[in-house]
């Protein structure tokens, strides 16, 4: 039995592993009965969401991050948690990213804020070459975005915990690494996976080394950005806008301010969303591989953390 | 002598062909004497500009159209009007697409809206493969955009006047081409030259054929589009968007009701802008070759109108 938990797109999910898995049964988690033995698909199950489970087979995740899977008290840790690889998120990346810089470059966040006082005026033309872009991280995401807006033209430099090497892509690592990064982009594109040691990285004392005027797309984890430090740098025009797609708290609460910044965009952890068709036919193949004992690509190393 | 207009950008354009033409004494058109015997390097120069110069030797013309220099009553026939040849066009007018497919596909514009409601909502992700791109115009430009955008990995079509052959474009031409496209395009990207065919084209009829939710990103020719029409299409649900760049008056008059529809994104002519150091740099070229009686490439055949 397949049970499976997503909060919006659960029912496509299901019609999709149907289709991968003709023989097995596919139920949504709400409507699985108490002590099923059973493997799970999820993404970003609650808290507690396994207890009145049976010990999961395994646990299959959507989505490009498995933090909110480790460290819990509703699942023993030897429990297989296996990740998909890819399933079209990093080329999905590249499209959030790619919005991101054309909006700084071309300027469209300043010609809305011209078209709100119908105000006509041409500002001078950006080139791709002039523009700088910084990535922070350059793993399965961050290394094709990295490689592609390079390959489109852009001055692209990046930044990981261990040293890298990509075409055309000024990559730093080590003491120094970071500050040298933000102080030389226009644009931050943030795809760091989620460790201790990103925690709050982008904080006041950090986002001061950009130059004036420069942006952010911060699509990592929520807990890697400081949201009052953020607020405070668009306000002083440190930041010229953000394009945010992950929050400290999601969903983002009502009464946030973050909602009704000028100089924000809001997206709902949408910049890289598995596939459901994908991510169905990855399930299946690796499902087999479980259960015949082969090795699995994707499984989760917890002391890494991913 | 060299005498520039451009109505926003003359100083950064000056500066440049002084750069590339050390020997010319290059000044603004505003400051320039009556009847001064010179080269002309313009963009869009006003009703009458000419009037008051001797026969300019050339005109060499900024920006992608030549229309506003044809049929005037201020400029003599055999006066050589000498467009450039793309000067980096091409590539902005790519981004400028990109952006509009873009917001489309990664619904973009959804999410603002939901966004001012401060509503946290998942909409289903829709693939490149999904996007069916139709591109009016397989010109310079619209055969750049559309070959481009299928490398992407879009579903590209695109119509023209006569036959084309584009790797990876369903490329459509002759009498029911436009229909056809139409009713196959979520994103429609007009760029197609100023003619006396292309007139009014995008009109009630011709809209009424794209799928309900399309898009228009129109940075074509203002001609070319019955703004009324588009207004309509816009409230009744048939464009979910339109991202537009040129107008049948230029500027924008404050009071057009375009400027506030919260389903249109108003650019002042800017998707495709010419650089000044690529621009000055290929217009000393040119100089030299009218100079000497030498061919010059982008001479524009007025019979034709381009």
């Amino acid at each position: 039995m397949i049970i499976v938990h997503h909060p919006s797109e659960g029912e496509r999910y299901i019609a999709a592993l149907r289709q991968a898995l003709p023989g097995q049964p596919v139920i949504a988690a709400d409507k699985a009965p108490d002590g099923s033995d059973a493997y799970f698909v999820c993404w970003q199950p609650p808290a507690g969401f396994f207890a009145r489970f049976a010990a999961p087979r395994a646990v299959f995740v959507l989505g490009a991050g498995v933090n909110h899977l480790l460290e819990r008290d509703d699942l023993p840790d030897d429990v297989p948690l296996v990740r998909l690889t890819d399933a079209g998120m990093a080329a999905q990346m590249l499209e959030y990213a790619r919005y991101g810089v054309l909006t700084w470059q071309r300027d469209f966040d300043r010609y809305r804020a011209q078209q709100a006082e119908r105000r006509w005026q041409v500002l001078p033309a950006v080139a791709r070459s002039e523009v700088r872009v910084g990535v922070l991280g350059l793993g399965e995401m961050g290394g094709h975005v990295a490689a592609h807006l390079a390959a489109d033209g852009y001055r692209v430099s990046g930044f990981s915990r261990t040293a890298r090497d990509i075409r055309g892509v000024r990559c730093l690592s080590g003491p120094g690494a970071l500050q040298a990064l933000l102080e030389g982009s226009d644009v931050v594109v943030n795809l760091l996976p989620a460790t201790t040691d990103t925690r709050q990285l982008l904080n006041a004392r950090t986002l001061a080394h950009l130059p004036q005027g420069a942006a952010l797309v911060h699509a990592g984890r929520g807990s890697q950005l400081d949201e009052d430090a953020l607020l405070a740098a668009l306000e002083s025009g440190q930041l010229r806008f953000a394009l945010l797609d992950v929050f400290a708290d999601e969903p983002l609460p009502a009464g946030h301010p973050l909602w009704t910044h000028p100089g924000v965009t809001i997206t709902p952890h949408v910049a890289a969303q598995t596939l459901p068709a994908d991510a169905a036919a990855q399930i299946a193949g690796k499902l087999l591989q479980l259960e015949q004992g082969e090795p699995v690509a994707g499984l989760v190393e917890r002391a890494r953390g991913y």
